[in-house]
């Protein structure tokens, strides 16, 4: 019995249920819209510690900790954790998945990272290795700020284009048993480059490989345009999700009014100077887990179409006078 | 049914089959005693390319696609490509990977990739989730050493326990259907840190997450110790081979005969200069692809355990006083 349908999609027979969720965030995302739905807002930048990478360790820590402790299971009980975030060899999981003493598998996709995590450890549960896993995804301001740009201190003026890395963690638990949410199906995204370098505008890099997951997802599982009740892309920002728009109604998709991204929920971007919006692996995995788990529980809405996107270069790569390589994957949850 | 065994391992019920294997090097591997096995030997660092970036993305397209080659495959057939490397933001496999437009998955587990992309594309298939995987790894000794040391224009000394990046890649084709050899079982490591902090002694920072996935694999699977023909580790060099045959005597392993190290074969280690062996992602992954995969295929050997370790370590958390995580993941091959 094959589940793949398609070009790249996969259909689960025993849907795994999300049985439960947390989202940990800093000072900046407690002050914006979604405030009350997290976890947990921590008041320092640094969680305590002494740099941001230990910080965003903690953060990714204390997250993945409070997501076991309400899916009422010990950390012995898991049987993978999945994570990834943005930092080089991915330090801000490897070093936070450490005391867990649990099997690991660190994952590379840039902001797309919640969606590898979630596919895969759906996968592996319907396929019948694992009851429990914890999908995470962090990303910490100042951590990828270092990594990606200029020094903070020289306080360089951002592009209007620009997003603001979220610092945040979203994770979820993934069960083979459970009440639902249920994730049903995944469509893998393959890396889509048209050649767009400017790494201040990496919604614009990102929208190709995002329409081609959401048009592959649709095909593969022939569904009508309208079957979810959101489309929820992260982070293509505020013009990346515009030019998402335009490029999906041109080839025929219509039901660009389910098209949200999570890069424009977090933040109030009016008030609080985040130009583009919020981005970073911990944006739409904190959104997700925080904002979209509560609408699904609640009844707001029954069927969500996640779509985790990422802008796959290195400094080098661009110094390099390379193009930005995007993906996205797409997830479908439905209560 | 649950293909889940003991604490971190699972079994397949249909054992995917290695249909293909490909492995490309640079100059200083085609130099050493494995050089007869390799497909293509580069004379060129740069493999054509303007720097060692783009020289370690050729080599990764170049493996994957004579892998699909030798598979008898097109590339669309290929459902998934799970590749790693040492790279930041893992843009040897990102750019590496791009050409061939299929669904993606990157992986950071520095040396242990190939082993996380084994496990996961094994399970995918026995999952019912694909019908051909590539697994892949790559590194090249001149972005590693820039990503991790010194400019190599320094000619700084290295130290004795000091290991060299392999430059090479290794690709193999898993599959649904075949005639072997079979990935029947595998073990995923969890991230062990003993607080070693010395990098230019990365063997002894790996072996203690070695020794607890060889030792959960015979657990879990409740198998005798000498079950398999060979261990193979990759890459702990010659001190951390020792080491690990200690720390496994001292825990009651009566088979460390069967032990053996990837790093210790792909070089001369009288002759090449190396110190204490070869590493790297592509090491463990080349000398499976090519040496261990003619031994499964002649005869010389019925049943490997291949286990590649990884150093989760940054530049940035080792400057900032952290310790250096190790994992090593365990997959058993049969013929």
């Amino acid at each position: 019995m094959t589940k793949h349908l398609g070009d790249a999609s996969v259909k689960f027979i025993n849907p795994p249920s999300i049985i439960s969720a947390a989202a940990v965030v800093g000072p900046k995302e407690g002050e914006g819209p979604l405030a009350p739905l997290f976890d947990k807002i921590s008041e320092d930048i640094l969680f305590e510690k002494d740099t941001w990478e230990q910080a965003e360790s903690e953060l990714m820590r204390q997250t993945v900790e409070l997501c076991i402790q309400k899916s009422g299971l010990a950390a012995k009980d898991v049987n993978y954790i999945f994570a990834g975030d943005l930092l080089n060899q991915n330090s801000g999981s490897v070093y936070g998945a450490r005391s867990f003493e649990r099997p690991f598998f660190g994952l590379f996709g840039a902001c797309s990272a919640m969606g590898m995590a979630m596919s895969l450890g759906a996968m592996l549960i319907d396929g019948g290795f694992a009851n429990y896993i914890v999908a995470n995804a962090s990303s910490h301001f100042c951590g990828a700020e270092k990594t990606f740009r200029f020094p903070l201190e020289l306080g360089t003026q951002r592009a209007p284009t620009a997003s603001w890395t979220v610092t945040g963690d979203g994770a979820v638990m993934l069960s083979s048993n459970g009440r639902g949410p249920y994730v049903t199906s995944a469509t893998t995204g393959a890396i889509v480059d048209l050649g767009q370098k400017d790494v201040n505008n990496m919604g614009a890099a990102m929208v190709p490989a995002a329409a081609d997951v959401i048009a592959k997802h649709f095909r593969d599982l022939s569904l009508p345009h309208d079957y979810y009740d959101v489309i929820a892309t992260g982070d293509l920002g505020m013009y990346g999700l515009q030019l998402l728009k335009q490029l999906l109604a041109q080839d025929g998709f219509t039901a660009t009014d389910r098209l949200n991204d999570c890069g424009l929920l977090i933040y109030d971007t009016e008030k609080q100077d985040v130009h583009a919006g919020g981005s970073g692996c911990g944006c739409s995995a904190a959104v997700f887990a925080a904002h979209y788990m509560k609408q699904l529980r609640d009844g707001t809405i029954k069927k969500i179409l996640f779509v985790p996107t990422g802008a796959l270069h290195s400094v080098v790569t661009i110094q390099q006078g390379e193009s930005i390589p995007g993906i996205a994957h797409a997830v479908a949850v439905e209560s």
